[in-house]
């Protein structure tokens, strides 16, 4: 820390990503990406926009605005795109919360909302989640907060029903509900609909899960247009061309493949089912999952130590040292064989 | 601006970028691109990183940050890469500026960092340049306020001399003093051995300009280690990934491409001759730039009416319809084909 900090981030404790080590080549299946690379198509496109990189961006994304508005059936007015949702996420702590209006969100979830909560110096709340990790609907009625919910939550992959995001929505008409749907496309159901309702309701989505694309840093936010215009302010205070073109293009690729995006979600949810059943059978218990990781523990070995053990053996997976959290691990649900050394793994240790 | 905007934010005056229209093909001179493409290099590798997009970059963009590390004689732990410059930019204002400590520029100069300023509610003052738009260095010293100097400086192309730098780095030992060398290939010399000895001092960097890279987004600063985590701190607290993975790998490539870049500074610095040679000879003045962009006035024609028949014959260049340079235009070097249309297309209008 320098001299110079200004006074209000010395206490700054930034969010602490997944590891990435480079000591050497691990089964990866702790940052939650995907195990597939890009659609062909969206390669096709990076690689033919890396030809004209010299020349700004189209800082609007025009190209994924219109496309998305389509997918929807909103207007481009609807639609924001960003540099990966976390930069969207960051942008709505910043317009929607202040010292007079805080957060909300529940207290097992992404770890980024109190990060950035705790940047602007926005006062929140960490509402608890139920016993099962489920979340109390009545919590969440008349806070007079922004509230922020993941959909499915991480890191349990618990799915909020659509009649309880709209109880939500409909219970705050004065506050922005962000409904962030990272991990929305492996069995959930989007709310997205429900933002042609509801005034409030803001709807964030990353490229980087069910897209292949975390390495290409793509994200968008669905909501009125009001909302989005707020968005857009910051986004041109900020950095209007955040999205690059060889991401752009990508984006655009990734959006018309369709075929090759639905495959993906199709085996991720496949290989989940398989995941699930094998750890069960192996003795362990897991939340109920609808997004491309399982959240599972055993009676037979602590989180930590499952978490420490599997590294050893080349198996990296994400273990949260946090009370309610600790016996559990989590599992990103990889390829076939990713899962099969993970499960042969996890045989020799248990 | 939605009911839920935070007050803050109300009078937000976003950065308007320059022009990018899509009805017609232009020769576009206004928004300081490279005209050349970006190294067949950093196009290859660019290429290659396509295929892992599906993996999250490494937030350190470490072999980014030892390549400059290597080439500045600094330790890693005095670089940081960002998403474009305006990334950094906003980082600094973000980090060293607050309610207590303002910041000061001169008058004309890059229009972001107003914005940034007042996104963040900092008082700030705008140092008139001299007549001449040079820069008085006595203005900057003991300001108590974190200082902001594009140099060489943005519409003007004047360059500050090191010593007058060193002068105000000196003079303000109590606060940060940011360099924005976005132009500083194209015949300036660099602070960055300045930061060595000065542990207030910032030199901010883009790609965007002598690495054919502004599609891409990327930038980089320099300065103490202390500045530099400060810096990493912020973002580690909003988008640790945001440089992609397609742009860290073009990066790398434009980086060790050597030979290319010294060729495109050098083209760019003789068409920047060749550009003022030929219109001083139509009757134009203009400030003595180091840029790639000229800033150029005629008797015969006022600024804006220039502009705006340039862009009637299919040529774009920068208008600012602001009192001391609503005279002049601001021209991209762009390559001779580029030139000669904008020279024959001023030759018909005048």
């Amino acid at each position: 820390m320098s001299k110079f900090l200004s006074e209000k981030l010395k206490d700054l404790d930034p969010y602490v990503p997944g590891e990435q080590p480079k000591n050497r080549e691990y089964v990866k299946l702790n940052t939650n990406e995907s195990p597939f690379p890009p659609s062909p198509y969206a390669m096709r496109l990076a690689r033919e926009a890396a030809g004209d990189v010299n020349l700004y961006p189209d800082p609007d994304c025009r190209v994924l605005v219109d496309a998305e508005a389509e997918t929807f059936g909103v207007s481009t007015e609807n639609v924001i795109f960003n540099n990966s949702s976390d930069e969207t996420l960051n942008f709505a702590f910043f317009c929607f919360c202040d010292g007079k209006r805080g957060a909300a969100f529940p207290d097992i979830t992404y770890g980024f909302y109190k990060v950035f909560a705790e940047l602007y110096g926005i006062d929140y709340k960490e509402i608890p989640l139920k016993d099962d990790f489920s979340i109390n609907v009545d919590d969440y009625i008349g806070l007079n907060r922004t509230i922020f919910i993941a959909n499915p939550n991480a890191p349990t992959g618990i799915l909020l029903s659509l009649a309880d995001i709209e109880k939500i929505a409909a219970g705050n008409p004065e506050n922005v509900v962000v409904i962030d749907e990272a991990y929305i496309d492996f069995g959930g159901e989007s709310a997205i609909e429900l933002t042609k309702k509801y005034d409030n309701l803001l709807v964030v989505r990353t490229f980087s899960k069910s897209r292949s694309l975390a390495g290409g840093r793509l994200g968008f936010a669905i909501g009125s247009k009001a909302l989005i215009s707020d968005l857009n302010a910051l986004k041109y205070s900020t950095n209007p061309y955040s999205v690059n073109r060889m991401t752009m293009a990508a984006g655009q690729g990734a959006l018309l493949d369709r075929e090759y995006f639905d495959s993906c979600c199709k085996k991720i949810i496949e290989n989940r089912e398989y995941l699930v059943e094998k750890l069960k059978a192996m003795g362990f218990s897991m939340t109920d999952s609808t997004a491309n990781f399982i959240f599972a523990k055993s009676d037979k070995i602590p989180g930590k130590e499952l978490y420490l053990k599997l590294k050893e053996k080349g198996v990296l997976v994400r273990h949260f040292d946090k009370e309610r959290l600790t016996d559990f691990v989590r599992i990103t649900v990889g390829n076939i064989d990713e899962i099969n050394a993970l499960l042969k793994a996890i045989g020799e240790i248990i």
